[in-house]
């Protein structure tokens, strides 16, 4: 792995910044609380043991699945908000997203919490995107303490992306299945170490770019955001000149079976070895012959669950001390898709690291 | 206009912030360009000799009106880059948004950028969340400089949100007419004053909630979204604990005539007239008789165009000191108007001064 060494000569005025839109917190906001909502075929997989809530209805009593998604976030803001034992008022920005146009899940998912709202839409790469403008939010010295969330959900994706569920379509093996889930977290200033101890510190992040290969299928996602991923993790070795190594998880959002595959195939061809140590949120939430999801899961709420359920206690408990987590998002619309256009994709990497990191986890 | 004095008692951990959700910042961002290309009927109205670039073909040489606004994000990110004397290497992250599903205008326009994205959705406040956020992560020392911007276009919106042209609907006298139109910013540190006077500081934020008040006439948008607007003003006053009279003008995205004076009328309730200062995007934008656009502009490029060709130059010139610019939002889709949901709305403050208010504006 080549090193920049540019990137280490520290410019004095903009001292968080390290090469082309990475920046390393001096003081790492503070992972305080995260909590995770999903449906029954995700209670029914191999994590599904770590979620908060698996909700059997999936409408959640609601008329619609969009406003089946809605509750999801809504349950999830409340449970997530009652973990940190903060009052709704001490959470100074939700900084939340969908899959859904016009992002209504969140809209009207947002409207009781009354906590003033950034929408972010980033595709399913909106769980890092939050983290990213959460953590700068945080450590900006803008907010004492943020929510961050993503929600999606198997039927109201459907009938959004693809056919209503009535149709009974038949899904290539390269299609991925919509994780129903909403995941949040609680992220605090690194002065706001309260009582209990921080499940991890957002220690770096780098911004995705929209990257476009003149990819074209919609039933292969998996494949179309590979290479954003690939991109902005290059950067981030870049910027920083360390090996690999250094990190115990390379945890992808939703590349899934298929798109894992050639993530790591990518990689390798810039001389990186990250088979060893990756891990996709979408390869990890179902059983992928007993419960036939084909190329895995996906969506926002596949990455906001799995990392809120089963990578955030890991890093609590040291079984993890450093991970990198790319979330990956596809940036087309049912529109896009049917008027012919290429499938662009964006992926926004998170460095989290466990109390045992010292200092920023980087000096 | 009562006054909260608690607001004034500075907390010490959170300088910054002032109130529930208002950041008023010390070293406030500057606005160093901007820029704006409209269409044909916004080139024809009241403020067309003050855009940057009137296009003549409304498809921009695209083949489908979603494409068309992709290039004019794309046209108009480049413009406003060009007038910063910036290289585009040198813009760190990209806040950028429009009202699509999927945000495909933004997430198409910013892929030959190579910027690093955020895509947000705001619905028709995307502008204002946009800056509040470019100007925490410049303020927060994470970028020297970023680039805001906000698209629409009459023709994909309407196809989005009402009918295909070709139907020829008629519309209430409520309805507003999106602008076609893509407004830009270059927001950079207040360290980084170059040679050319900036056109305007942001001296502060408030971030808007989501308000529901059980309104429901997708054909009346202003009237949904005025009491998004009045809900953060209103706190925005009681955070600064000023009479609404320290400021210029106060300028609403696009409330347009019905929903302008619903807000003006609403904010009389609370004892606070506004009247005599107020202006919004929408009314100005086109001839309101002659242009035959019922009650005015509306679309995130209404609040980005004229704040862009408009507002800004006279903060500059010093004709304005001191002005509010609330972008507001109906946060509905298609999909929630058909299900017979509410229309929830948000709006976003914007304090901007000229330089001839000296330091942060506050002290």
């Amino acid at each position: 792995m080549g090193v920049d060494r540019k990137m280490d000569e520290k410019t004095g005025t903009l001292r968080k910044q390290r090469g082309r839109a990475s920046v390393v917190f001096e003081n790492p906001p503070l992972i305080m609380a995260a909590a995770s909502t999903v449906g029954k075929k995700e209670g029914d997989g191999p994590l599904g043991v770590f979620f908060d809530r698996v909700e059997l209805d999936p409408m959640l009593g609601k008329k619609s699945w969009e406003e089946a998604e809605s509750e999801l976030q809504s349950r999830t803001a409340g449970l997530v908000i009652e973990k940190s034992g903060l009052s709704k008022e001490e959470i100074r920005y939700s900084f939340a997203g969908d899959l859904l146009a016009q992002l209504i899940a969140t809209s009207f998912g947002n409207i009781n919490l009354e906590i003033p709202m950034f929408g972010l839409y980033g595709a399913c790469s909106t769980m890092g995107e939050g983290l990213g403008l959460g953590a700068m939010c945080v450590e900006g010295g803008f907010a004492d303490h943020v929510l961050v969330g993503a929600s999606s959900h198997f039927a109201s994706a459907e009938k959004q992306f693809r056919f209503p569920l009535e149709y009974g379509n038949q899904r290539p093996y390269s299609a991925t299945w919509t994780v129903t889930g909403c995941g949040a977290v609680i992220v605090s200033s690194g002065d706001c170490q309260g009582k209990e101890a921080p499940l991890a510190k957002i220690t770096a992040v780098t911004t995705g770019k929209i990257v476009d290969m003149d990819f074209h299928d919609s039933m292969n996602m998996g494949a179309a955001m590979a290479p954003a991923a690939v991109d902005t993790l290059l950067r981030y070795l870049e910027a920083t000149g360390r090996d690999i190594t250094h990190w115990d998880k390379v945890v992808t959002g939703d590349l899934g079976f298929e798109g894992g595959e050639l993530f790591c195939a990518l990689v390798e061809r810039h001389k990186v070895t990250v088979r060893d140590r990756y891990a996709d949120c979408g390869q990890l939430i179902y059983d992928r012959e007993a419960q036939d999801v084909h190329a895995g899961g996906s969506g926002c709420g596949c990455a906001g669950t799995v990392l809120s359920a089963y990578f955030l206690p890991l890093l609590q408990s040291g079984e993890l001390r450093r991970i990198l987590f790319l979330a990956t998002g596809a940036m087309m619309s049912p529109d896009s898709v049917k008027q012919g256009e290429n499938i662009p994709a964006v992926a926004h990497l998170i460095e989290l690291c466990g109390e045992t990191c010292g200092g920023n986890g980087h000096d």
